[in-house]
């Protein structure tokens, strides 16, 4: 698999017109299908079509069942295979399903995609900060990082962002360590995808949460974003670009760090100043 | 309703740390419920919990029920309205109801988002392209648009973006004549939401499909997009950013022209040549 494809385009501009070969981001559906249930009655559900750019689908997989609060910890995955069950190669590969040990007891209504929905008329903002904020209520950690190295770490991210160079199509998640050293980097056409494939990179490794990091994403910060890095436990998450209000009352009531507009050696902090050092 | 929210944010620069007002862009989720059925067996569905900024709601609600396939023409649509039952001012207007007419039929099988998920083990976008090609079958126009002129609408897209000025936050989609003129503008912290305010809007005036049009997006062009005006009879779609594979795939075989980086007097053309008059 590969995450960028070649295509023929007619590039327009002042000098005329030119044929010329680019690249574009891949962008494909991916299938998250999960096995569940006792082993003589097996059940299997489809939780989640995403459009994502191809590669690190298991890590894909695996992160938005932690992100979306249906996993806890990676004990409770038993095996992740793309589907095999009929179809062509290339739809096999568009579908990936994660069996779950025969224990694990799934939340459905968590599959209710980010916990909105309640039973009455009430959909809001404060319903879903309130469960997030029960899932992250071990939220603690000693993270500092200081406001040079937060300066720093956008040109780090544009340097290892070969395929972005080429395409222009692709967002990025990175992790950081507290001194600015470069720790994982993830790319993808949904920022979400990005993240959880971040998530799902450390899961395997079994370093969740994921306390001792800061995360950059090269576009906006969402709600979403600030769901997902809270669940996985990371302290601080800075943006290139600008964050949403409700990205902000969720890291002010969740306790988490965050930046926004962090490039050109500035960056704005909307939630949990003392983690920044300046110094 | 408004768009944007007062906070005070920490700006870190090398002139040093500024406490300073700042605006964010508003994010709610909106809940989207449909009413069907016979007047004696009335029915209510749960569609769609989308995070929106709040404004133009009902627009918002009707296009995206046309641009999932949900709805084909606005005489389907009986009312529009806030959700009443229970709940707080603002949980109410997180939640709009469509009532459709009595003998409206709905195709449950398409509320499966995006059309991607097959009876077999099947997800891959030529599933997807298949039935937005079906969908889309009497596309034809006769929409010309001058590259001058298209080199001329990121600038007036600039000037009319009041909001993303001031935010940084938000997605903007333009509708635009073909000679530059600015129609329509919609912003929203969801580029897919702008695109369906957009489409609401000439759906309540009964103007779609908008085949004397150019749409405009800020950001990338995604295969969701290009679907969603596809659906809506749109022409051309052009981004201010990168496209997609799968975008560019269906835009190729759906006949859409999909242009790619517009700006700086300069465009990439993926698909449809054949509308862009080099003057």
């Amino acid at each position: 698999m590969t995450s960028v494809k070649h295509t023929t385009i007619k590039k327009i501009s002042d000098s005329g017109i030119e044929s010329k070969s680019d690249l574009l981001a891949i962008e494909e559906p991916l299938e998250i299908r999960v096995g569940f249930g006792s082993v003589s009655e097996r059940q299997q559900r489809n939780l989640s079509v995403t459009m994502r750019t191809p590669g690190h689908d298991f890590e894909l997989a695996v992160g938005f069942l932690f992100t979306e609060g249906i996993v806890q910890n990676f004990d409770q995955i038993e095996s992740v295979k793309y589907c095999e069950d009929g179809g062509k190669q290339e739809q096999k590969e568009n579908i990936v399903r994660v069996e779950l040990k025969p224990d694990v007891k799934i939340d459905f209504e968590k599959l209710q995609r980010h916990f909105y929905t309640t039973s009455g008329c009430g959909v809001c903002g404060k319903t879903s900060i309130d469960a997030v904020k029960v899932n992250c209520s071990t939220y603690f950690d000693s993270f500092r990082i200081a406001s040079t190295t937060v300066h720093s770490l956008p040109e780090t991210l544009r340097k290892a962002q070969q395929v972005f160079e080429y395409t222009g199509g692709l967002h990025a998640a990175a992790l950081f360590d507290d001194v600015g050293n470069l720790i994982l980097l993830r790319e993808d056409v949904g920022r979400h995808n990005a993240l959880d494939k971040i998530v799902g990179v450390m899961l395997f490794k079994k370093e969740i949460p994921l306390s001792n990091y800061l995360l950059l994403v090269s576009g906006r910060a969402s709600f979403e974003l600030v769901q997902k890095a809270a669940v996985a436990g990371i302290p601080v998450l800075s943006a290139v670009g600008a964050p949403s209000s409700l990205a902000v009352q969720l890291a002010q009531d969740a306790g988490i760090t965050l930046l926004g507009f962090v490039r050109d050696q500035r960056f704005n902090i909307y939630a949990g100043e003392e983690r920044i050092l300046n110094t």
